[in-house]
């Protein structure tokens, strides 16, 4: 009897022992991630199950990140809120889309006249990107971070060539947000339009031009069925999306757990500007062999020179009203400065020297 | 006494189960990497501390990775044969150093007038170009990543203007490797010299020129000092270091330590082109302000088309006389031929366009 009751002792300690260890080590964190995107949405998504399946197989499973789209939680532009609420643990987006709400927030995707994504990245790591974009989200109870680049949008189609100033005026041209201010200053009309009815509305002459992202998310648009002109970009040489935490739930996981995530998001947002750059070479490479007629066209210099006056002023304006864009703008503008220089002669010098 | 008793059975069953455990889940892999550079490298050897530190972090402790610098090991070329045959578990080096034990490892780290870093990494992934490298490691029960980009190599520091190809008969510059081999076709004498001896080789006109890295790490050198022309590159457009592993090694860790070892290297990659990318630009701005007469020059049209002629011949050697480099080489070229279209109207576009 008594070795029984040592026995039944031993078995009891251990179960009990295995379950404090299991609790402790393997515990399971489930976070809920809401993003921007439709399901499925090609590349912008694919950032995002890229980040959840490293983080789930680098924590041994620890770490399960449920992704809700936009179709679920019905609220695009509410990540921002819904990640404060802590209505949900981490979001996908771009910082920008919440400039009505946090006017600050436009200057951490991209700029008109800008940074490449490279110059942006060395801005971020080493310009004082990061710390500004943590001084803008850390009153908001958020840490954002790169959540994946474009690379150069494209400055759109266009069903009649752009030959001078003359030919912006009253141009109906779907393009949303800073550059659309830019665009308003030089007579043309900005219009918003859901993406279901861009096609049809460029088909029936509702608008004349759109700017959409460039040949990795336009092919299947198919707006170079209906629209010749391919304008070369401008207004977003290096779309930066996001990811975004809400700090009081980052804080609480384990150092390990915190160090997977930050990893795989700054690893994921790598990789889709490297998806970026290979599916826009290969979309375009189908655009242009099934309709080889699509002509690349640059603005003229006088459009491109009003533009970026324009975008001065704007920027001129915002930096006067607000001691925080100030120091946001000059930190960009400096650094772009610093970075181009090196630009001109590396990556860009090259291409030029040792074309044929 | 039976209480007693309980306590005793309750204390031995509780230590021996948490020891299991610690030797399940907290088992320390314990890992030795032999760098190619010197303790302390700058930029190369911060990709190494940036991975070790990630590794160690996302796994709370249970990978620890050492390092040994080519002092410690005395082989700076040697990373590939110590870490075949298990001597080290993993290295730090760069493909091409070993294209005299293993012709094909060449084309893994850059080509002259090759891919630029992002359209080289879109080879990598998305391009065939990283299971091309597997083919070539495999035989070695070696597995190869990528581990940092340079960005564009500089084409050197010459104490004279290079105006024609008559200019490069019997120059005597140092510039190791494949690129030597074009230069010495146009009549170019190529010269190896240590690194601590450059300078002084520079100075006292043992040579006429010499090529290193860029900024980043040129400054240092003083090469600014001593010669005023700084070409630009065309040899190395995207030098990509690389992390090497012993397979068999790599295959004996658990299935979430080896995700993390691969998100590491890859994640330090990327990190070390941008910070090759700032510290560029930084290091070119402090050069420039010291020295603000050194002069940034392209090479002759003539010479570059000389260059680019030589360089196509020995390709064309290589592709004949190996079926495999033949295979590595087609893939290069027509990726590179997809790709380029897209450069030209995104980043290269965006720049040149937009400038004032």
């Amino acid at each position: 009897m008594l070795k029984s009751l040592y026995k039944k002792t031993l078995v009891a300690a251990v179960v009990m022992v295995t379950s404090v260890n299991v609790f402790a080590a393997d515990k399971v964190y489930r976070l809920k991630l809401a993003e921007s995107w439709g399901p499925n949405f090609p590349v912008f998504g694919d950032s995002v199950k890229n980040m959840v399946k490293m983080a789930e197989e680098m924590s041994n499973g620890r770490l399960k990140i449920r992704v809700d789209s936009a179709n679920k939680h019905k609220s695009a532009f509410g990540v921002f809120d819904m990640v404060k609420s802590g209505q949900y643990d981490m979001g996908h987006s771009a910082s920008y889309y919440y400039k009505g709400k946090v006017p600050n927030t436009l200057y951490f995707t991209t700029m008109p006249f800008g940074m490449t994504a490279m110059e942006q990245y060395a801005w971020f790591q080493y310009g004082g990107g990061q710390e500004l974009m943590d001084e803008v989200y850390a009153p908001h109870n958020l840490v954002a971070f790169p959540g994946g680049n474009t690379g150069v949008q494209m400055g759109g189609w266009f069903r009649k060539e752009i030959n001078n100033l003359d030919d912006l005026k009253n141009l109906k041209m779907r393009i949303p947000g800073f550059a659309g201010e830019v665009l308003a200053k030089l007579g043309a009309t900005p219009v918003n339009i859901p993406p279901g009815e861009l096609y049809t509305a460029l088909e029936r002459n509702t608008i004349d031009a759109l700017e959409w992202v460039g040949p990795s998310l336009d092919l299947r648009m198919g707006f170079h069925k209906i629209a010749p002109f391919y304008y070369m970009g401008w207004h977003e040489p290096a779309t930066e999306l996001m990811f975004i935490i809400n700090k009081k739930k980052l804080d609480s996981l384990p150092a390990d757990l915190q160090a997977i995530l930050k990893v795989a998001m700054h690893k994921a947002s790598y990789d889709m500007y490297v998806q970026s750059y290979a599916s826009s070479a290969e979309n375009w490479a189908e655009m242009t062999s099934e309709f080889p007629d699509i002509k690349v066209k640059t603005f003229p210099a006088e459009v491109l020179t009003a533009m970026k006056k324009a975008n001065d002023e704007i920027l001129s304006e915002k930096a006067a009203s607000d001691e925080m864009a100030a120091k946001i703008i000059k930190s960009q503008q400096d650094y772009l400065k610093l970075v181009r220089v090196w630009t001109d002669i590396s990556e860009f010098g090259y291409i030029q020297s040792t074309k044929e």
